[in-house]
């Protein structure tokens, strides 16, 4: 096994009714001024806001609030939310929502504490902010995994890049799978699918022997595909539910990467894709990975072929590559059954979207079997078509 | 799922040559005075004494040295080093050694910063101590997963109690697999038995519905079997080694047990036997299991054959009680193969030990399938002869 530092302090705080019962001991050990943010509004209509003020207001916390973060959050709202958490004095930020609102505080929580510009520091001057505004999540949509690390993925529409910054790790997190009951089920099963990535992504990565960390993988994985089925018929089931909650904060929580190098092409391509069309995370998800993975395939064929047993219950045929290529099919099956996109098309790209300009601007990682090269990513998301 | 809170903050420092690298700088976040705390002088034979007290003097630091620490560690030696630590101002606990050193640390730290005496105060006054000396261990020998978390077990000498003890979690935890090159294989083993007993009695506790917590729960038992084989044919083995060093602590870190309640049946039988014989921990546990397991098969057969299956790998049997019963023979099988003891008397027990005696002391807990009474474990405990 490669040699790890593992260190992961969050509090999760799981299930239904925590909010209501532990949120107001925890507040207890911050200050007065508390920046509640959140995105669209959506948590104005399900009573997530009205429970949440609520208990802010009977600690007799002073609420500035930043509300609008959208999907796909820019380094613009970035630097509004910290201007107004640094003329706020402000002692605690809650962010309540999916993972955008979460990787924005992040941001928020780091670019308010520091003197120059987060970006530059970050991009330019390989700098890791380390003092932050203390951040608490109260999760409404689950996939990201953004509760329990300090990534953030923000797009800098100036520069067109959709990419990676470091801020706070949230001191708690509140995973209340009932929040997510109100939430449209294309967005929970995207989320889902989201989950599903991060997995592969960190199995395909190196080294590919077997290991606890991708046994481990595998019955995420396996369990995210079994309960997004759940859902499809049963799409109250609190227990489907609150398994994939748990499994999208354990894709990204750092425990599946031990001891692994891991890949993140299909992100890297993705955030390109979605910094130029500002589409939905996991759909774009959803129609790269099969495309990348038959480019792979040939060189990784051995691993390939054991994901195919051991996480879509394909029977071991006796060419390996067959069985790997099974794999492959069996997740874009899944894909459709989902009823998620499977080219740009249906992913609504628009037939202009400049490809090559993505390709060019997608940051190349060490890849699951093979490096790509800007030229191949091109015909990737050509294939994708 | 169930509700749960959870939360981890050990630094864990994995793999080869990281004590040497990491630990340096680690010390600087602590005062001058270090406790050094081990057992009975194997890590002066195998060199990390001199590694760790050449860094400890190195960085300037006081060094008090706490030695002796036995296996199944005595309440008698907490309070000497507690008595150690508080006459030396101590400012960190390093304890370098296995399971019974880091558990008698972790009371050292919390008895040391306690006015009342720390088994009246949590056992019989139902106190949860709050303040430690701050702790660090380096981890030589691996299996009971003493390293991500607060608890302890403590041998009460003149109360005939092997019971549970909370005391600080260490900040951090250097898990170099390295080190255990020089434990006998017996002890190696044992620990990982340890470990997959962990494993076992978290799966069986409630609920029994598959969740996620169980499929990683089977990977990490999955892991621990396959690589006890590995390390039978290839003794050496790094790989086989540092993956039964993260299996430790994965099975007792709180992952396994989120949403669960656990069951620890067989853990609290073997600690009345060990209070009573002092016997080896693992290979206490290896004779009870499959006893106890053959008494419980009947109330949760669906569970015991779902794990005959995903674990031991069983062909699935017309009928399910023998498929459940075919894994409990895998498991005594297995005992067999890597060499731990099946009988009492193999493990060395006297015939005429008062069974009766450690039956009526033993904590008895919810149950993995059914609440067992004292006259059941004494009975269980008779067919262990």
């Amino acid at each position: 096994m490669n040699n790890f530092v593992f260190q992961n302090p969050t509090e999760v705080v799981f299930g239904q009714g925590g909010v209501k019962e532990q949120l107001p001991d925890l507040l207890d050990h911050y200050g007065d001024t508390v920046l509640l943010a959140y995105g669209g509004g959506s948590i104005k209509r399900n009573g997530v806001y009205d429970e949440v003020m609520g208990i802010l207001k009977d600690k007799g916390k002073t609420v500035v609030e930043f509300s609008g973060i959208m999907p796909n959050p820019t380094y613009e709202k970035v630097q509004e939310g910290a201007k107004l958490a640094r003329d706020n004095h402000v002692d605690l930020i809650l962010a309540v929502g999916g993972g955008s609102v979460s990787d924005c505080c992040k941001a928020v929580s780091a670019q308010a504490r520091l003197d120059e510009d987060l970006w530059t520091f970050e991009h330019e001057k390989h700098g890791m902010p380390t003092d932050f505004i203390p951040l608490g999540t109260i999760v409404t949509v689950f996939g990201t995994g953004s509760e329990m690390n300090s990534g953030a993925v923000i797009t800098h529409e100036e520069k067109k890049i959709k990419g990676p910054v470091y801020g706070a790790q949230a001191d708690f997190a509140f995973l209340d799978p009932d929040y997510t009951m109100s939430v449209p089920m294309k967005q929970v099963i995207s989320g889902a699918f989201d989950t599903l990535s991060h997995a592969m992504e960190t199995y395909f990565g190196k080294p590919d022997q077997n290991n606890l960390s991708d046994d481990m993988n595998e019955a995420v994985q396996r369990s995210v595909i079994q309960n997004i089925r759940t859902l499809l018929t049963d799409p109250k089931n609190y227990n489907a539910r609150s398994e994939l909650a748990w499994a999208s904060a354990m894709a990204e929580n750092g425990l599946l990467k031990i001891g692994k190098v891991t890949d993140f092409q299909c992100h890297m391509i993705e955030h390109q894709l979605g910094a130029y069309t500002n589409c939905n995370h996991g759909a774009g998800l959803a129609v790269i990975h099969p495309v990348l993975y038959r480019h792979l395939v040939n060189d990784n064929t051995k691993k390939f072929a054991n994901w195919a047993v051991e996480v879509w219950g394909i029977e071991p045929k006796e060419d390996e590559l067959q069985t790997a290529f099974a794999g492959i099919d069996a997740l874009a099956d899944f894909i459709r059954e989902i009823g998620m996109p499977s080219t740009l098309e249906e992913l609504g790209i628009p037939e202009d979207t400049d490809l090559k300009a993505i390709a060019d601007s997608t940051t190349l990682t060490a890849g699951c079997a093979r490096k790509l090269s800007a030229d191949e990513i091109f015909e990737i998301l050509q294939e994708c078509r």
